[in-house]
């Protein structure tokens, strides 16, 4: 048996856990690569990842979920398997990357599946909590960015390049899921902070950087790379 | 969307619901596929069904499962498969099926993740359960069969056509799934019953019949077929 199968709480915590969310098209995965770029430049080893997927298992139970083909997809089968791509990643990625002392950069987590299925789909709000407490294992971010972006903006961009399932379900329901963000980020104001994604690439990263100043420093290209204690 | 888009508890149970259950190799595949035949031929609608698959996405989620390439799955990601494989059946296939008053016979179920994930594995009893009332829907067979059968014996006609991943597993996990599935019928007698698999296969079928007569009535071939109320 491989040593990610255990039940106990992910030992050791020294590396720092970030995550990006938004809507489709809010620019989070531009974000997440350049930040990636700029704390790597400054000596940090970082692990840059995407949900659902960033495992062996977790790409295949990813390719289920974005087949549009698999439009009758139940709303419990699809909660189920985003938590089943997410236990994969925390057992086999995130927790050893913290234990060793890595930055995490996780492009989507446990907030994407609030925002889509309680505020998206509308699906029972203490219901999707409590799948999400045995799809992260526990393993909270140490802080996630909401880039925040009007749904008109979001949506041209997120279908420039062909829309796939999720997108297909339109303006409506992507405003629902921003608004579910911006509840979030009232609700947990420490771990969870919006930064406005209108304007250029490099405005919106100089904005992530702000917002990340205090639990990883310093993360400007060419300065030197100290990880937060 | 599809109409199985919803989280309410199904609407409307006329039919009935059995499902066998046991160890790999205990005879469940060959009883289940006899028993629809039975119930055919009595003149009952009968949709047969395996878990995990029996639809579309259920059946890419246990390709997934079964793939011995997969052998460093989490726990936790196993369990949440199995559980959105079985929320997928039920909203597309079972639910409907008990609405319009069909026998439902399925070659596994929710009793299959205790004894294997909670036995089997060793994962806390309490988390399986609560996975099981997220992925079952709520909906739990009328009657449940566990066709007990000596490991020994299991394991030898299990592995005749060749092991897959749980089948190498070897014979103290499942001696383990065994004294689960032994506790869950002294928990919940009402529901779940064991048959003895020791036998030709023939002798074992009289035995599913009697225990079955309570909740689908009659099921021998040739009988009027009339469902019990």
């Amino acid at each position: 048996m491989a040593d990610v199968r255990t039940m106990a709480a992910p030992a050791g915590r020294r590396g720092t856990f970030i995550s990006l969310e938004g809507i489709d098209g809010c620019g989070k995965s531009t974000q997440a690569t350049l930040l990636a770029d700029r704390l790597e430049a400054a000596g940090h080893e970082v692990v840059r990842l995407r949900e659902p997927g960033g495992t062996a298992i977790g790409e295949k139970i990813r390719k289920i979920l974005l087949d549009p083909q698999n439009g009758a997809m139940a709303d419990e089968c699809e909660l189920l398997l985003y938590e089943a791509s997410r236990a994969q990643l925390v057992r086999e990625v995130i927790a050893p990357a913290l234990a060793r002392g890595a930055v995490v950069v996780c492009d989507r987590y446990l907030d994407s599946t609030y925002a889509y299925q309680a505020g998206g789909r509308g699906l029972d709000a203490s219901l999707v909590s409590r799948c999400n407490e045995l799809g992260s294992c526990g393993v909270l971010p140490d802080r996630t960015l909401v880039l925040d972006l009007g749904c008109e903006d979001a949506l041209a961009r997120a279908t420039a390049g062909g829309a796939d399932r999720l997108e297909q379900e339109g303006m409506r329901f992507q405003e629902r899921v921003r608004a579910a963000y911006l509840r979030l980020a009232k609700a947990e104001p420490a771990r969870v902070r919006v930064v406005d994604a209108v304007g250029s690439v490099e405005d919106v990263a100089g904005r992530v950087d702000a917002a990340l100043r205090d639990v990883v420093a310093p993360c400007r290209c060419g300065d030197a790379g100290v990880a937060h204690e």
